[in-house]
Parts: C-alpha cells; structure tokens; sequence
C-alpha cells in the first residue's frame, strides 16, 4: 500500500482557505520572499497527487495547471467530461473510497501518494492512510473558514521531527503520525 | 493602560481542552520532561491574570494553587462566597469589559497582564487588549474539544518572533499582535 503525505499551510487558527474558497492571505506573503518553502523538492518525492472536488475547482482556477505529477480528483459526483480537454491525461476521476483508493494506486507502482484538501485529508487521516504531514503556519488568524482538522473517533498522537521558521514569518513544522 | 500577554498550549488541531474540560493529553507529556516550557520565566514577567470562570473552575480543581501573582477572575455570575476561603487575597471577581478592566488594573500599577482561557482571551484579541502570545502546539489530533481562537469581524496579522522545539515534540511560537 502506498502512504499518503500532506504538505499545507494554514493560518495560525487553522484554515487552510476562507469560507468562500479564498486563500488571498496565504499567496500574498508568497512573492516577496522568492522562494517555495520546500514544495518543489516534496513534490520529487511522490508519484502523484490525490485531492477533492474543492481543491480542485480551485486549482483549476489558476492561470497554468500546478501538478506535473498524475492528479486523481476523488469526486462521486464529477464526469469525465467536466474535467477541462487540456487537463486530460493529467487528471482523473475517481469515485472510490480512501484505502480502495490507495489499493488501486499500489497497483499501478505508487508509493507514496501527496493527499490534499480539508475533507479528503481528513478521511485519509481517519483510515490511517496518512503516514506524515508539512504544517506550514500563515501569521495571521482569519477567524473563520474551512479547517484542515476535523472530528474523528479517537487521538490521533503525532511525531515532531522538524521545525523551520522563514524570514517571512512563516513556519513549518514536519510531524509524523504515531502507529497505534 | 497595561498589555495583554498570552501563554498557553494547545493540540495541534487548536484545542486547549478536551469538550470536558481535560486537560489529560497536555499534561501526560509533562513530567518527563522536566522542565516548565519557560512558564515560571514567563509568569516573572507580568503584575497579574485575568482568567474567565471556565479556566478558574479548573485550576481551582489542582491539588494546590499555581500563581503567586494576583488572579482576576471575569465573571458575571460567581460572587464573593464562590471563591474558596483559602484563596481569600490571591482571587477576586470582576464583572466589567476587558477594557474597562484593564483601566482598572492601570490605575493599580499594573503593567503586564496574563490573559488566559480560551473565551477571554478571544475577547481581549477582538478589543485589541493582546499584545503577543507565547503558542506551545502539543503533538496530538484530539479532533474536538474547546478552541483557543474564535470568530472576529477582521484579520488580526501576527509577526513571528521566535519558535523553539522542544524533545517532547512541544513546538513553542511567539508572535505578536501587529497595530492595525
């Protein structure tokens, strides 16, 4: 079975966006410091990408499409033909649940797979399917919005490895979750 | 009028309690180490505290009183006779707005505050009372409980000031409340 691995930021209440979707407060601190705070290089390190309907709707939104890896957009309500012509063989559908998910990607070679999106990191965390995580944390605190966390039935106990603070204020922690 | 300073620690979901009020995941990790995260150190530093009935009803409950400084207790229910015997001189009540307090504490030589529980020190960030908070993530998902922040009508912006880990996996940060 592959593992999963997150790598977000979220302000320091929590959010990774605002209630309508907008991420405004986490983009304008990007520019100005010139670098991607280890995007890049965690991106060599999968073999492609899984996320929801939400991140995607707003990914694909930006001007050129992020991901040079695979893209699986869990959705059990998109069709093949909403995903844009020039996203195709860049982007697929899937409407199975997590560890199903994860069993068919293992077929197909992956090891390790980056999870993305509140709801979808969630429910991989939920099913055990998530092996470490990338926290940056946004100075700001937004107040309200779409949290990264979510309920679920019991502790989830982490492992701190690293800790990295930026000129920009932001700081990013790597934390690994515990077995049980 | 005197400054508001925060410190306190919450999971890594944004918890400083579990919906009960336990505190058991906080405090597990605590022994071991050793050390106090640099509380008595910080605790040198103000004149006195303000904690909400929520907090007081649960530090009251510890074997023996934590603060050697003066602790005001915000409530608009509690009366005199709720504060036990033993902590006639160290606990008194207060049923005015944060900035009405802290005139008050002005007026009596206060200069730094410790605003704590996570009610009140949302009330002191929304009426801008809060000059900087020393945050200790402590590595565990509870997945629900009592939140540290809440709603406010706009963006409170932070600077980062510092963040150092500790070998229990604690990653302590401090920002501070950037002047609008």
């Amino acid at each position: 079975m592959p593992t999963g691995h997150v790598f977000i930021a979220t302000s320091l209440d929590g959010y990774i966006a605002r209630p309508s979707g907008a991420i405004d407060w986490l983009v304008e601190g990007w520019p100005e410091v010139g670098h991607d705070y280890g995007f890049a290089e965690f991106m060599e390190t999968v073999d492609g990408m899984v996320m929801g309907r939400g991140t995607f709707d707003k990914v694909k939104t930006f001007d050129t499409w992020l991901y040079k890896k695979p893209v699986v957009v869990m959705s059990r309500t998109l069709r093949n033909e909403d995903i844009p012509s020039e996203l195709g063989g860049k982007v697929r559908l899937s409407d199975a649940e997590p560890a199903q998910l994860m069993a068919e990607l293992d077929r197909e070679g992956w090891k390790r797979v980056y999870v993305d999106g509140g709801k979808i990191i969630q429910s991989f965390l939920r099913d055990g399917l998530i092996r470490d995580f990338v926290l940056t944390r946004i100075p700001v605190l937004l107040g309200e919005g779409i949290p990264l966390f979510g309920a679920h039935a019991k502790d989830i106990r982490l492992s701190h490895l690293k800790t990295t603070s930026y000129e920009s204020g932001f700081v990013q922690s790597l934390y690994a979750v515990k077995e049980e």
